[in-house]
């Protein structure tokens, strides 16, 4: 045990704020193993508690951050801006958004993570990809990104390893849901990337970590904030996770559904969303002079098809074959379909994210330990989003599985995660709020 | 870690109640070692802020209890009734009441504990007595007990072993200031002693570890309506600790001060303090009708020198030389005495417990660690209490040292204990409340 550290824990226990010194103290002690893991995990349950102001936030942040190595992207040219996604369900915008900033002249590049709990991950979808690398070296990153200006590679163990220590001791400890140690979190593996434009896309509702305005709109502050105090440009977009983004959740599906969207043919809320994003990020860049105007650069390069071939160049890069964007037989596919019929007609007035994520976890596409394999076949396609008419007997879910228990075992979770009602309903607004500063 | 343990948290987070069955599994889990630390504190810490109700502070209490031995003293005959200080500097009451109500007819099998903090511990004081034993067996004790209806021994590591595990953990992750889990604590070591009337001496002010009246009165009602839904008859005097009880501070010292009092020659707070709360233990017990008649059997016993007997014999069945009685020589002796003077004319408006028992513990009087051996011979004589008229150069206290290093050490801290003022200063109440059910 550390006497330092007792200490420290009363301080933030009796609503105190750390001094930057003390937070090195706790993430250096942390690394070195002089700090013990039920000391930390008290500090934290405490932070849950109490909370940490924008300057504890910012220090904590700096020190979990330069606890790794950061990108050095400055013989690159060109501006660098990258997107975070606070995860969500059927959320395959970064496959999109990646390559379509990328053909508008910037640089992207992604650390990306996996999957956590019922939602999915950017390297999970990506792996579902015959050959596709997410472990790229550094070097190899950085040559890619001068060459094309987009690359997505998974946060390895020398980015902010005491995010690594903290996070799986706060996942045992229930001290995941704190504002101020999430942002830490999130920033000192984001930020690690060195890029200087950050556009958070902080999900909200059922199928979200953050089930409330407040939550979101407390989260999206404190992203934005603390970034700015690091000396980036950003802002925070708050969208719906209600529903599932898109038709199709589960790796190979989304991938499939992101190439679809990348040609013109992507689901509508999928396609707007990026589309704002996108242009939310040209625009903090100073690329553009309103948010118009960067959906009209952005609707033009995916209509010549620049994007998409920016996406193939991606793919072949990082070791996939580009001609999958052709022939999505190339994907992994499940060995069996189920439809599951509407019981009866209705306007569809819940389709909860929450629930669609969790079954195809355990059909197999998620992990419930870090060790898991994924299967990147099975999923769902939701052929019918909110506010949508159906009738009796019509196909609300279309689910691809390998394996029948698993398939039963998801069924009335599934059933339960539909609702209709007799009177129309509207879709829930996609996007609820814009935060800068 | 345990998943279980997961929820438990989480649950205790958000403001939950455990079950009975849950609390049994943390304590049980935690013995066995299937429960990790770093679990065990996250769970300490939300409960310090989220509180426990009464059934669950109940049910913890019993499980810890029922983690160890419980002794059995129904062969015994005669009422079996215990007091419990929650820990002050100076509080010599054990060893004068523990014989003064074994000499009125009852039962007293007393566990007690060693110093904490600034705090003395009463197996340190007794332990000063050359040979005097506190670690006898459990067969031994019982027939201490059934001869002379008092023993006072320390808590075996048989006695709730959760406690010992639970009260380290707390100790260095800032989660010792819980009043359920103070509560469960002291209980499940206490109640250990199959006693069956058990009156609580809860000491409030600065040299307490309640400070305010607030914080004393709610330990006080726990402890009493826990103690109650255990089956025991319980009540709890809430008593000041702002300055040290009687003149002595010291192991040794507060011995001979104990004796003095013994013998009627002891200090007016501390015959009125033991008086009292040893005619509410009567009282609590059915033996008297009123707190009075209580005070008045006792004072009968302490005058016709039972009490005093019962004290010798208590010394002599366990190791030591009850000749000590009549020969103070035969306690350790510190060298050195040095005297602090007066810097003015004042009544004394401060008189500081807990610097006074800090100073006691660097002369070498406490622990700063566990395996610290201590000196029982130094300590310090408050030659003058709050409310008394002194003058310039007149002698306030008498510091008892070995070691002139730690003398010079102590000094500052003893100057600032002590306050004077121009006009009259009441001497604080001794006993502010009474709680009961």
């Amino acid at each position: 045990m550390s006497l330092k550290m007792t200490e420290l824990i009363e301080k933030k226990k009796r609503g105190g704020s750390l001094s930057n010194e003390e937070l090195r103290f706790i993430v250096t002690g942390s690394l070195k193993g002089e700090i013990p893991d039920y000391q930390l995990a008290a500090l934290f349950m405490a932070i849950r508690f109490q909370g940490m102001d924008q300057r504890e936030t910012s220090d904590l942040t700096r020190e979990m951050l330069n606890s790794g190595k950061v990108l050095e992207l400055s013989s690159i040219p060109g501006k660098k801006i990258d997107k975070h996604s606070t995860g969500g369900v059927g959320d395959k915008v970064s496959l999109i958004l990646a390559p379509l900033i990328a053909s508008a002249g910037v640089v992207v590049p992604m650390l990306s993570g996996r999957g956590l709990g019922h939602t999915g991950g950017t390297l999970d979808k990506l792996e579902s990809i015959p050959g596709f690398r997410t472990d790229l070296s550094i070097p190899s990153f950085l040559k890619q990104l001068s060459h094309i200006g987009v690359g997505i590679i998974g946060q390895s163990e020398k980015i902010a390893p005491a995010d690594r220590l903290f996070y799986a001791l706060r996942d045992v400890t229930g001290t995941v849901d704190s504002i101020p140690l999430i942002t830490a979190s999130i920033l000192s593996k984001k930020l690690a990337e060195g890029a200087e434009v950050y556009v958070f896309d902080v999900k909200v509702g059922q199928g979200a970590f953050m089930r409330t305005m407040k939550d979101a709109r407390a989260l999206s502050s404190s992203l934005v904030s603390v970034s700015s105090e690091m000396g980036k440009k950003a802002s925070a977009l708050i969208t719906s996770m209600e529903q599932p983004l898109g038709e199709m959740v589960g790796n190979a599906l989304e991938v499939k559904e992101a190439i679809d969207a990348l040609k013109g043919e992507g689901p509508a809320d999928l396609i707007k969303l990026t589309m704002q994003l996108g242009a939310e990020m040209l625009h903090l860049a100073g690329m553009v002079r309103n948010i118009e105007d960067g959906i009209d650069v952005l609707k033009g390069k995916l209509q010549r098809g620049e994007t998409l071939d920016r996406f193939r160049e991606m793919v072949s890069w990082q070791g996939g074959n580009p001609r999958l964007v052709d022939d999505y037989r190339q994907l992994p596919q499940a060995k069996e379909r189920w439809e599951m019929q509407s019981p009866s007609d209705g306007y569809i007035s819940r389709l909860d994210a929450y629930e669609i994520g969790l079954a195809v976890k355990r059909l197999g596409g998620g992990r419930e330990s870090l060790q898991q394999k994924i299967d990147p076949s099975v999923g769902i396609r939701c052929r019918k989003k909110m506010g949508e008419w159906v009738r009796k007997g019509e196909i609300l879910m279309e689910i691809y599985y390998n394996n029948s228990q698993q398939l039963s075992k998801v069924i009335e979770g599934l059933s339960s995660a539909v609702e209709l009602s007799p009177e129309r309903v509207a879709p829930p607004s996609l996007i609820r709020d814009k935060i800068s500063l």
